[in-house]
């Protein structure tokens, strides 16, 4: 088939049962409601981009199962080049709405990790998840489908594993194995991109064993299964999406968390049923293509902050090229994150299923980055924006536009000649939404902590390697273990 | 006279004349609108401090005209201990409400700055200005006012100075002087605490020449000034103070734009009226003891975001103890601002005036940090506190509360057995305000920016003294002057 | 021909024409003179390694050309794969050594670079460089040559190109043009590796006008070609290579300054001469590869200090385990030099002459973290190690073992009861090296300086189009171009 | 009596019996030797201040006993005022020497620290220390002694307390308790200044326990008492004092091993004989003053750092004002840790003897800056001084100076027009001394680790109480108390 356009993935959404809800509202066409348009917005430039001859070979990709063209987010990751085009479709679409895209991201890593997984398992259990995987996946190309994926669980306590809580819905599990599918229930929070995506990929939160078999699963859900409940999380200076004017960008991106009630999923939408030992290489597979991949995110966006950074400094009547070693700090920044995590792709080897898997040293030292760097980037953003930009500090639309004082407020805005005052406002407006508003990305813990990347660059630092290194350059003769451990 | 209570501050607020607006609306009572509630009820638990034995030490002290005790925001700066006071009660102020109280800070240092440059003022021009600004801390003592203090201008085109732009009222300015006193219009942005002051000390917002003596003014106007129309900000997530719940905390800060339009200043409240070469010494005195004690602001607002980590920590089914590292990075971020601070106040002597001046070279110096660490404090604060926190990422209040999916958001929400899902919403939502809602306070640009604290540590570095020493150390014999500027 | 052993690379530096020179004195055989034995040792690990299994698929490779099995410091980088490998060997060769290992990267960068440069030359302007430049390669492939690379000129007054120096020796230039070759004359000044090598390949210090063209040339000569004059530079502690004991080690590296005396190159040995417009290139080609394999340098020297710090905290009488903390910290900066590099090759692409050249916006990022992690790397192997180890603050090897107080000696050094006190020395003189000792590589400045770097980070980073994407993520209708400059 | 000058001072040190061994040589006379006549040439610009106006200031001071005018290295801290001058001393002998002049500095912090525990000491046990001290202190003001400080002990197994160690004499000790005095054995470690001093002041290097009381001891010995033998410990190119040239300054510092075996002290001489309890409070006020004043030396060598920077920029061609951006960032990091300890002494407060004692808050986490700013300092150092400054890397002077081949290395050095190529040379060498060389402080261990420091801020911060501050700004109305600890 064709590509699919703008206009056919929003019709694709208004066509699904609503229930998404927010302030106690349930959205009835997440396409037009003020809380949740500017995601579909944001997703909907995917669309337009993989018609844009100038984007299409980062967008768009060719099926290695039919050879068609097919939107690079439904595509299989085979190769470096793959994965590769991933981090650059990321950066791209930071590029386009200053934002995450997490319909266009989880989803689609997703499929090519059960890709690897499903390999593992059908060879060594006779099971027969690939086929299946490959079944949906043939109709997510043909339909040009928008996937979220969703790992993290509700969890409730973290001393307890999920068997051992006192409410099993912490964690999403199946409750039931009929002939033809399972029956789930459980919580997922903080899911990227639901509210834009046709269906959403589910994943293990973590690596299981036995006692907690229940809680592994993968399979694929429609976004309005029955039985599932979407309540969206609220985010920084969210209310402002309720109301008209510049005070907010027309893109941006939500999170949700997910009720999952006694949902019946059929089994060729199953991929992993309680193969509890094969959730920890979903997490491995996993993590290691998302942490190399995020540093294009977060690089993306700080290539918009360089923007904005520029824009400011013109509309406070100043050259952008006054902060020329400040752009090249916030540049050093996009590009470590982004850099490295191409590093961590060409070190990296296919899996067992034939995808690409990135090096996860490398990935996760990435991740270091990625929850340390965009927090400088955006402190030069400021920096150089000046006070009206720092806070947001300059009242608000309604007010610019006040019948009675607003020309006192555009006056007030005004820096110079050249530009208006409207213009001065957007771009300290847009200042406010990338550095404390509701275009910050979650890049801390957003697909993990760095605390647990820091656990990996620890395991996979061979410090008895490196003494022994040491120990011969140094001439010393003696062993030099490690203390043993007193009782 | 005794002390006032919050009572009698709540009382004297409701009975000025309104004239600060927000969203295109007139706020009748600042004390009770949700736009400015908040602010006023920060600023009120200064006045609870000083009827308390505990913290009565920091909050007030002895007027050193009357001998009677009085708020310690009222009070003169002669001595090193006054200024650290000051610094004292910055912290503990943003311990009792995570934010800025600018009511209590910019007009008491305005006051004690003026009283330096009047003695230089009245000394070589035989002027009484002292006496008058003397009779006005009088009354403000008596009165215990609350004095919010502008200093910066909307400015206009940067590259012109104020006499240049096209528009006069870009600054602020005297536009005639009549026999009783002075008429003054234009423009002063981004000024904080203005809703929740009594009055507000205006002060010149940079170094004029001759051509701009009509900008060099310092007096005191009250806040309901007939002719001045005040025009508050928007900060991140505002608009959740005009919802019920806890998505957003009871204190917190405001700033607004100030339009002076032929607003008389009568003469005893005037106490610099074009005397441009006194200017730039407002600045310079100003920012030495305001950047000097701004590391305590953000030493206190940090020693909060610790607590908040500890409560996340918790909240979350951890030890606090667990992040002990982390703390510690944080701890040594709130020192070293308030430290240095305290160092600059040290090295300071009594100005012209007999006030007390903090070494400038320790004071910006101070302000560069004051810039990056609580940046550090914020992102290791989040890291803390988990994807929950970041970016505050759960269901709003009203969804908590929903009658009908509420209890799934609660249950979601409850990590462990041993705290309330609320809990762990609210420390969450303290945690968002904290770092990247309305509770961020302008410590990048508030005061000034980084840039400008930086010229003065370049200007006040002897580097060719240091290159003596080199030389003589290294045993160098010739001159090693820096190379003539080419032509 | 077989790979060439340590035994024949000594005996090949042996039969040299002796012209090294260090603190007055002629050094007769390089590999047996305390001043340079370290650095030839240390090359000779490399030999080691390519006859050792674990090493041999990164140290050796086939010729392109010949099809035989070579050092892989002879072959030519067609892929991304072969600057990969140069990394790798790069990391291996500071893991065996603690030290940089100059006659294996320059002079195999240069042969490089030129193929490309050369391709470039040939085909504009009809001249038959690659055709002598690969009968070199073939020859320098089947002797196992190491090759020193020289590009810094001693450059004299910064401020006037090479043709207008008051002494034209300033730059290493060509003197005279015969009909069998050139005749080239100048200083180049802290080329690394020349004691070790076999030959030197001279390359242009910038990117040089048709005024400067006699400084525009690539040349490969022996290093005991006629009139050449080699002195070596001095390092820290270098002193102690003359002593005995283990207060160096038996590895190193050294810089020497070059003293070039109308030398006769003759023209098989001459890749360029004058053509001044491809000098520029040389220095572009040579960058990209030589800043994203550094990276590998440092994380190579890196790990050493891992392990050292490992073995000092062992020595101490503590875990290892005890400072993971601090180790993931010193990983984190040596996997994020080593994996930008990576990531540069990877977004790399084939030049002019089919040699591949990495991606210049990584690269010279790159060299931004070479210029800064390894002196934190450094600090925390400092921090970890102890006060004996900041600084190398006990006894010599001397006074270890003297006959009257070295038991004292050595009764302090002892911590505990586990190890002798010379390992703890041993391990202490390493840190010592490594961290302010002769093992200290000139990461900052080596290969160029990171201010340049961040030039070129400055004009590839293209804000006026990231200033695009802002202007319409804000919404901005008018255009907001940088200010003309004033006249 | 009149102060003592250089020439005074260096007779005394002459009178001395010789017992300072290096390289296994014995020093006859440490004012003329190689190894140590720099560290006393140090010392002695300390006596030339005291005599020059522009620093008699800070050099001297008046005895709170006699009246008379003294060496300022001599006399009490009762104020705050003392402790600054303290400061300011070590910043002037830093700028003077370019390091560290441990002889004027340690003995007098442990005199202070001694008059306040021997109050308490006295207080409670009836004993007569102070009365000894003052005595002491008397005579040390008359002669104008130079007194060094030891509290590191050679420690041995760093799991075993000093009683427990298989050798007593890993740490020091009373041996015997005599009627008129004691005998002392055991080793101290790295004390800095000793070569230089006439006297040591002994202090515990620990708080200890019951079973360790031979350990508490505090005594004050001639650096030549009967009994002791010191052995240099070696730097970083120390060889080089050897040496004819400027590939060294004429100044510098040295630290020893000591070795007492069976030392007697008398009486008068000992101010603590295992009084073990007060052994902690030592280390508690020695390190508040200690760490609050090494930020000065940190911060005049930075100065210095400066200095050079801007000698080397110039020698190299440049002007000195290019860097500037990256010199403001060294002075950011000298006035950090001056003015934080300077904010320690001003928050310090009268110890139990009167004597001063800063903050101890404030001057540990001012330690953890000393342990960090300095090494940037020195990276932006050779940042500046390009290539030759960052390893020192150009020949050495005896190459600069030989007959054959030195007018070429003069030649290469040589840059531009303006300066000698000894200029250079001498600037280079400076830089590397300062950033790598024996000009190196111990500033990461000096004083005591940072680890210990960080520890100290961990316990002085309030975690529970901030805690408590967030918990009512939230809103959180149930405890949230630290989780129990499993059993």
């Amino acid at each position: 088939m064709a590509l699919k356009t703008r206009e056919d993935y929003i019709k694709s959404l208004k066509a699904m049962r609503p229930n998404v809800y927010k302030f106690g509202e349930l959205i009835e066409d997440v396409t037009t409601h003020p809380a949740t348009r500017r995601t579909v917005e944001s997703h909907a430039r995917g669309f337009d981009a993989a018609h844009d001859p100038k984007y299409a070979e980062d967008f768009t990709t060719v099926s290695t199962f039919t050879g068609q063209k097919i939107h690079r987010w439904n595509g299989m990751m085979e190769s470096m080049e793959d994965v590769i085009a991933n981090s650059k479709l990321k950066r791209w679409m930071y590029r386009f709405t200053g934002s995450c895209n997490g319909g266009l991201c989880v989803g689609w890593n997703g499929q090519n990790v059960m890709w690897n997984v499903t390999a593992m398992c059908d060879k060594e259990n006779g099971t027969n998840y690939q086929e299946r995987l490959k079944k949906w996946i043939l109709g997510a190309q043909e339909k040009g489908l928008v996937v979220a994926g969703a790992l993290t669980d509700a969890k409730g306590d973290r001393s307890m594993r999920p068997s051992q809580q006192p409410d099993p819905d912490s964690n999403l599990h199946i409750k039931e194995v009929r002939e033809d599918g399972i029956v789930i229930s459980g919580m997922k929070a903080m899911i990227c991109g639901v509210a834009a995506s046709n269906e959403i990929f589910l994943l293990p939160g973590g690596a299981y064993r036995e006692e907690d078999k229940d809680y592994a699963l993968a399979c694929v859900v429609p976004k309005d299964v029955e039985g599932l409940t979407i309540v969206e999380a609220r985010r920084a200076s969210d209310s402002r999406e309720f109301e008209e004017g510049f005070d907010i960008p027309e893109t941006g991106i939500t999170q949700a968390f997910l009720f999952f009630n006694d949902c019946f999923v059929p089994n060729e939408r199953v991929f992993m049923c309680k193969e509890f030992k094969y959730s920890g290489k979903i997490i491995e597979f996993f993590t290691a293509n998302y942490r190399a991949c995020i540093g294009a995110c977060v690089a993306g966006q700080g290539d918009v902050m360089i923007g904005t950074a520029a824009l400011l400094a013109r509309a406070n009547g100043l050259a952008a090229g006054t902060f020329a070693n400040k752009m090249v700090e916030m540049a050093v920044n996009n590009e470590t994150t982004y850099g490295m995590g191409i590093g961590a792709m060409a070190l990296g080897k296919k899996g067992p299923g034939g995808m690409w898997t990135s090096d996860s040293l490398l990935a996760h030292t990435n991740k270091v980055h990625v929850a340390t760097l965009p927090y400088e980037t955006k402190r030069i953003c400021q920096d150089i924006g000046g006070g009206i930009a720092e806070t947001g500090c300059f009242p608000s639309y309604k007010d610019f536009n006040d019948p009675n004082y607003g020309h006192l407020v555009q006056k007030a805005l005004k820096a110079g000649v050249k530009f208006s005052a409207e213009t001065r406002a957007r771009a300290a407006r847009l200042a406010e939404w990338l550095t404390l508003g509701a275009g910050v990305p979650g890049c801390m813990h957003g697909g993990g902590s760095p605390d647990g990347a820091k656990l990996v660059v620890r395991a996979l630092t061979p410090v008895d390697q490196f003494a022994e290194y040491a120990r011969k350059i140094a001439g010393i003769t003696e062993d030099v273990p490690e203390p043993e451990k007193k009782k």
